[in-house]
């Protein structure tokens, strides 16, 4: 089963064989893919670069290995690479025209139209969707897609009775059973679905068949109700956002890109990239504006890798630049760290190199959630375009279906490069074999969709939603408004359904403030409904990433046990390490992260027990990292925190200066009357700045902020006005 | 006290000031410090940011406070940044002629010789080494050596009073301060002696008085026993090792260096760069050679931060490269970001910019330790030369003084760029003030200078030496062995001395082994001596970075209750998280640490149990990080430990593609037989070796290793030599 570790005629090293003449790249300057263009020196590495690993790989001999393994096992990479392997060859094979490579493409596909028709379901089939070459049907998916598109490549090359054995036995099984042969995945909504529909629709415009293309698009029985048009309308939201955030979103864009792609060759009739007023050119944008310093948002369940370099992305801005011209995607494109070996590479690397980038301005930017845009939404302020400026966000989304977290009006926030306040992603090792064979961790459902997990409010120790996300998918965010007021960006959402009886009311703002500090203000608010008002806990955790330098406050210390936090809900995998008394003022926590100080002056409407958290309890297979958090606890029917967070001060140790200055908020008064609560931050520099919020859920929530007059602070800070 | 704040002649920026002709550099070529090189552009820019950062502080207005702040207050930065200005105005005045930048650097001392004479000890003082200007004399000598430097360039260039004004109530008071007004510190053989030697000896070279150069150079009684030649005799080893390791290596090169070069221009015929075969050049060469990946090892007290890029060993660098023209220096240099704005900042600039660099080749290096190169030495074994090779180390040195941490043949592994076996540096907040001033915290006595903390042999849960650092200090280890052997780097080492009746003895080495995989091997031994054999505890700690991944043993973890490990000695800062039956076999442990896998092998010839600590307990102020460490714990009169590290695999989250293999140790044999112990590595690949020990203290330790052929193995692995 191993044809072709025979070869003996492929180049070995394309860099030797551009000079023997073994890949005539002009002479077949008509086949290439440049279409045209003629081959230029730095995209020409980026060939040789794969000619080389695929070269090696090649006489190493390709093996087609009879299935065995789950995700991260040898036969599971094996057959990954081998997809890889056949895409890549086949690409080289235009490029070179080294009708080495061809015979590659062909003898590895040979293989598997060998293997492929003896196969059964897969020994480890995940139960819902299995697949026969890999454990998941979705795997097969992936890997049909690359196929395909390889095999795209040689076919014209090939002999009447080689093309016969990989069609008949390998991609027409292949395509049926990803379609009529699992049609609960094929005709899912999810993205499992898109992969399916994209491998099955370019295998049939690759294989000449409409009847494929048709049911890829409008589904099995091609009525609309579901197939890639519908998982266009469904799974984006009009500005291009995905349900399940950007980790999901990256690696679902890439079969829709990719069959887009297809379709615009062989049916520009259809008008792809126009569908929806453009949505997949903008849900590749929207991408790229879920990340900072180069990772994306690491929100819902999200390996903490994953950013713009990745693969999916690249082929989508390859492609999305090949269909607008925009310069700033070639600006987003030099953040990728390289660019696919394809027509649309070539040309993002020409472009760059003939000048034409811009920066990639990243925005503040609401991206309303919902097939109709009207489900909450992810709001993003920045304080400036540049990859590292701060960025403050709301997750104000949907549920995100069963990888979503628990995490309504969840606060993060980025600066100078880093995380500030964190979201732990999900608790998994990708692929990591000895982690669970590389799935999801237990801890991923006991701690990181938790509630307490997240920077969010939470009510009497449970999750949003009592932790059911079925329940959670039933309900939205009001994203209440969204944009510049008075020199400052605010973000104001609510939800009344997390919790029973519980509205909550979340603003985030970043404030200008005296010598170009910028002040970063949230406001979380837990109300009380209901006519018989009960009283109840309101944690606010504060997920802080750096090393706690000096808080305001007292607290006893856990010196030589420690306990747990809570008992469920994700709190019983938190060691409770110190706890403050009841405190009534304002206070503020310091830590110095990286070569910066961080400030949080916090203050709420009920005495405030402060905790400080450490993750790891009830981890015996050590899953978790070793993290922390500040949680603020209050009692009462309904609480209101406020925190402000600021940057300052500056620790540099190659040069030994030091500078440290701590709060610059002198005041924060937080005061209710007739149904509206004023909250007054007051800087030791500056005009003092009230936020005017209205407390019903019943009527239209309302919003004003007020820049102070010395009289107003005077009022709510009887015998402050003077000074 | 505030002269310079009226200065308004100043041309603000040198950018603007080149067009303006505000900065005639060519006008006076003669005067340019560059000695006749013509000003060139890349060096031009490293003026003007210099330029532009002074341009701004003297717009300010340069105040003089009265000292009243600890390290990190406001005085205390003041002070220090005001030693900058004088010395880089004084920079600026040679480069650019502009008279503003003389006048600036005039009247900032006038100011201080306003101050100087009124001025007692300072508020805050240290106890046994007081400054005026600051709490320590120390940052007094550092302030005269930019000081000096800064009025030398202006100092032919001033009206005669104020040079007198200058001269009497300011530079001649303070070197008379730091010499004569304390001799405790000016004849002491440390690093606070250099500073204070350097101070006045270059104050002496710029006032023309020889007798503080002589004093400087051969201490105040001028006999010799003390001052800057003794202290190059004592300070250094022949190898050009610094005592207290390369953190504070770095710190003490700066006025060695310095008032070398001061000496080398006004009394070339001193020789000093030959002074003790070169020892100074050589010092810099071995700071460089103690860093990994552009940071210092750090052991002892260490701020972790500091590396190449610190401006001391960036003016150590320009100089050396200045005297030796070797074009591995430069190389070096570019590893620094950035060059110091004085003539040999630009030589090396230009050097570089000319193409005469090579690269800095690390080296497997023993740096022996002592003044004549006899107690002992740190061990430096590294896999190949470039910056991110893998580094193995054996600190087999001297205690290092105060400073010196209890870590007697400790082992630390470094690569791929990242420290895989660590050590914890100090536990210390350079400068920030809510951290204990900025000063070393009570932790860094009670967790970071102890055994527990470091990768070191602990027996019965003590300290080496029992923590009495003036008791280490009388003792050194020895070296047995320390080069290639057989295809392996080596070293062996040995101490009797760090605990009472224990014969400690090491072997590190890197082995390559198959499939080019390196085995990095650490062979731990504690002995017990005299007639009556006592059974001890034998702890090996291993401070690894990364995340667990798996264990070959099973372990039972806390889950809802943290304890303490210990109660003394370090280990009250260290919380039990699981705990091991006892291991009788050949065990590992896996972790993974950012995108590479490693695996720990072990064995021992006593049953082992296995724990997992974390660090944190006893923590109230929050002072220490949350580190991790495997700690391997045996009972016995004697105890061999062996360990065999590797890394392997893959983890790319960008391509997905995860590669974990695990051990490829299949067996560790260890067997003592007549006072030899023989210690046999059967990797699953390759060939096995067994490194033979000889066991006594009392004879000369010896060391043998044996590639060994398959029925050696047999013989200690009956039944598996068939295999």
């Amino acid at each position: 089963m191993n044809r072709s570790s025979l070869l003996t005629s492929v180049c070995l090293g394309l860099i030797v064989s551009v000079a023997s003449g073994c890949a005539p790249a002009q002479e077949r300057a008509d086949a290439s893919a440049l279409s045209g263009e003629a081959p230029f020196a730095s995209f020409d590495l980026v060939m040789r670069d794969l000619g080389g690993s695929v070269d090696a790989r090649l006489a190493q001999g390709v093996d087609v290995p009879v299935p065995v393994d789950a995700g991260g096992g040898y036969t599971h990479e094996q057959h990954k690479q081998n997809a890889k392997t056949i895409y890549e060859a086949g690409l080289l094979y235009t490029y070179t025209g080294d009708a080495a490579y061809r015979d590659a493409v062909r003898d590895i596909l040979l293989d598997y139209a060998d293997l492929y028709p003896g196969l059964d379901l897969h020994p480890q089939q995940k139960e819902q969707t299995p697949g026969r070459l890999f454990w998941q049907s979705l795997n097969e998916s992936v890997w049909l897609v690359y196929a395909i598109q390889g095999y795209a490549e040689i076919r014209e090359d090939l002999a009447a009775e080689d093309r016969t054995h990989i069609e008949r036995d390998l991609l027409n099984p292949m395509a049926d059973f990803l379609s009529v042969g699992q049609p609960q995945t094929f005709d899912r909504i999810h993205n499992h679905g898109t992969w399916a529909a994209a491998a099955v629709g370019m295998t049939g415009y690759v294989l000449g068949q409409p009847e494929r293309v048709e049911q890829a698009l409008l589904g099995l029985d091609k009525s609309g109700d579901s197939g890639f048009l519908k998982q266009l309308d469904i799974l984006f939201s009009p500005d291009g956002y995905y349900a399940e955030g950007p980790y999901y979103q990256r690696y679902a864009l890439m079969p829709f890109v990719l069959f887009a792609q297809a379709i615009e060759k062989n049916e520009p009739e259809r008008q792809i990239f126009d569908y929806r007023d453009g949505v997949i050119l903008k849900a590749i944008r929207s991408t790229v504006e879920q990340s900072y310093a180069g990772k994306f948002f690491p929100i819902n369940d999200a390996i903490r890798e994953k950013g713009l370099n990745t693969v999916e992305l690249k082929y989508g801005l390859a492609i999305a630049y090949d269909r607008t011209k925009a310069p700033d995607l070639l600006g987003a494109a030099e953040l990728q760290n390289g660019v696919v070996p394809t027509p649309e590479g070539a040309q993002l690397l020409r472009d760059i190199e003939q000048g034409k980038s811009e920066p990639f301005a990243f925005s503040s930017t609401l991206l309303r959630d919902g097939s109709f845009g009207t489900e909450g939404g992810f709001a993003i302020l920045r304080s400036g375009p540049a990859m590292n400026d701060a960025a403050v966000l709301m997750k104000a989304t949907t549920q995100g279906l069963g990888h979503g977290h628990f995490d309504k009006l969840g606060f993060l926030y980025f600066d100078n490069g880093d995380e500030v306040v964190a979201d732990y992603g999900a608790a998994r090792f990708l692929n990591v074999e000895p982690k669970a064979g590389g799935r999801y961790l237990p801890e991923n459902t006991s701690w990181a969709k938790q509630s307490i997990a997240h920077n969010v409010l939470v009510v009497d120790e449970t999750s949003h939603f009592d932790g059911d996300w079925r329940e959670g998918q039933k309900h939205a965010p009001t994203v209440i408004e969204f944009g510049s007021r008075d020199g400052m960006q605010v973000a104001f959402a609510e939800i009344s359904t997390a919790y029973q009886d519980v509205h909550l009311q979340r603003l985030i703002a970043i404030m200008p403030g005296a010598n170009g500090r910028d002040y970063i203000i949230d406001i979380m608010r837990g109300l009380g409904q209901g006519t018989q008002q009960a009283q109840r806990t309101f944690d606010l955790p504060v997920h802080f990433k750096g090393q706690l330098v000096e808080t305001s406050f007292e607290m006893d210390h856990a010196t030589d046990r420690l306990e747990l936090f809570g008992d469920a809900n994700g709190y019983q995998h938190l060691w409770q390490r110190s706890q403050s008394a009841p405190l009534t003022s304002t206070q503020s926590a310091s830590w110095l992260l990286g070569d910066q100080f961080y400030t949080l002056t916090f203050a709420s409407d009920q005495p405030v027990t402060a905790y400080f958290a450490e993750l790891g309890a009830n981890d015996p297979n050590h899953n978790l990292r070793r993290e922390q958090a500040l949680v603020l606890r209050a009692r009462g029917t309904s609480t209101t925190y406020v925190s402000v967070y600021e940057r300052h001060g500056r620790y540099d140790s190659d040069e030994e200066v030091t500078v440290f200055d701590g709060s610059s908020i002198s005041d924060i008064a937080i005061m209710t009357d007739d149904e509206i609560t004023s909250v007054t931050l007051t800087p030791a520099d500056g005009e003092a700045v009230t936020f005017r919020l209205a407390a019903s859920a019943l009527t239209p929530a309302q919003l004003q902020i007020l820049r102070q007059e010395s009289q107003d602070t005077t009022i709510e800070n009887p015998g402050e006005g003077s000074q």
